[in-house]
């Protein structure tokens, strides 16, 4: 499995994915599943997947080798985000239409989901969530995050915490503690993660990360996380059932 | 869905029970999940069910009418708990086989979980985890909880807080914020719960309690731990990605 979570919030979005891809219990690899396109002072797109992995690369192929061809539609020349997303969203079904075609499959699931993120110059940020048919939704003031993959384990804290206008350094630290609580309990996500903070207007990819499990920053707030936690329900007042 | 928990502990046996069924969004009720099959200073057995609310409720009502005849086995009168396991697990097969056995169903999810936890007089605590195949699983020393349902929102702070030899008030208390967080996060876990303890040796029935909107003291830990969070989460050391 997988677990990647992203966030678009008045100043910016965020993204972090783990790194672990597992085929049963045996075949457990570590893949990139943050991938960014991005056009200097134009535009900076970021896609994250989570899914069958011979699809999603596929599908990052595709895309990649596409933007150097300018006769056709590709994530460099599409006008706005949403055209993005709907070109990302063809790219899925042709994808899993071509693996799935031949009937060899058995009962294997091609389906992927993906989140795709970024700014356009003219347009403000946008975040979709693409699925397997290759429709997708858009994150909004009342929702400003997506999960893919894992999500479940992590939902909790984002709850509690998010809103739209979280600045985005909160809005990482939340991001990394609702990994940190999905890591703990699920044994096919795992590090390193890969993150991204993206400011509003910045047109820049710069501010990207790459954290193991030696990073000083995450292993500091997890363990201050977590003792924390174990504070508060320390200090919680004593059982009292009967009312 | 559902959400339920229990947990062995070496000073006794905490039982956390939503009261949600649904099917779709539409057909929303309230029923039951936490079933005690209970002899006097003999034995406490505690049934909790996840899954086909039609599947669950003719089990527990086959167990119960069986209790009245001593002539064949039932719950108050197995010999161990893992007799009453077992015998639960045949009335987990014999009501799945009988529902779906027209093939009126089409794809109709006959199945259920249910966790059994409790004591006979001359053993230990025990506590299973019966599957919709009608085998089951023990909980150990190193794995002292089992949930069935929405299990996953409200794993990670389990597995921070709890271990075996966690005191029971801390493990209800530990159970009970499980349960707020799954609450908060997926609309198909819902309040009353119902809740109970058992001591290690009591052979009481007696700590049950109903927790509703209302309750003081639920409606206090979960405001106390809600605001904890906010604040270990606003002490958080600031971001510092760059090593």
């Amino acid at each position: 499995m997988t677990y990647c979570v992203a966030m678009r919030l008045s100043s910016g979005l965020v993204f972090v994915s783990d790194s672990r891809t597992n085929a049963g219990v045996d075949h457990i690899s570590t893949f990139r599943k943050l991938h960014v396109f991005h056009q200097s002072d134009e535009r900076v797109l970021v896609i994250q997947s989570a899914g069958n992995l011979a699809t999603t690369q596929s599908i990052i192929s595709l895309l990649h080798r596409r933007c150097v061809d300018d006769e056709r539609e590709n994530l460099l020349n599409v006008k706005s985000m949403y055209d993005a997303a709907s070109l990302l969203g063809d790219t899925v079904r042709e994808v899993i239409a071509r693996d799935s075609g031949a009937n060899q499959g058995g009962n294997t699931d091609f389906s992927c989901n993906l989140l795709l993120g970024g700014q356009i110059k003219g347009e403000g940020l946008r975040l979709f969530h693409v699925y397997p048919q290759g429709n997708f939704i858009e994150a909004t003031h009342d929702t400003p995050y997506f999960q893919i993959g894992e999500s479940k384990y992590g939902k909790p804290i984002i709850d509690r915490v998010l809103n739209f206008e979280t600045p985005l350094d909160q809005a990482m630290q939340c991001a990394l503690i609702s990994m940190d609580s999905t890591l703990r309990s699920n044994l096919s996500v795992g590090l390193p993660l890969d993150v991204m903070t993206y400011p509003t207007h910045s047109f820049s990819a710069a501010q990207q990360h790459r954290i193991t499990e030696t990073h000083p920053y995450f292993d500091m707030i997890r363990k201050g996380w977590g003792e924390g936690l174990l504070s508060i329900f320390s200090q919680l007042p004593p059982l009292k059932l009967d009312e």
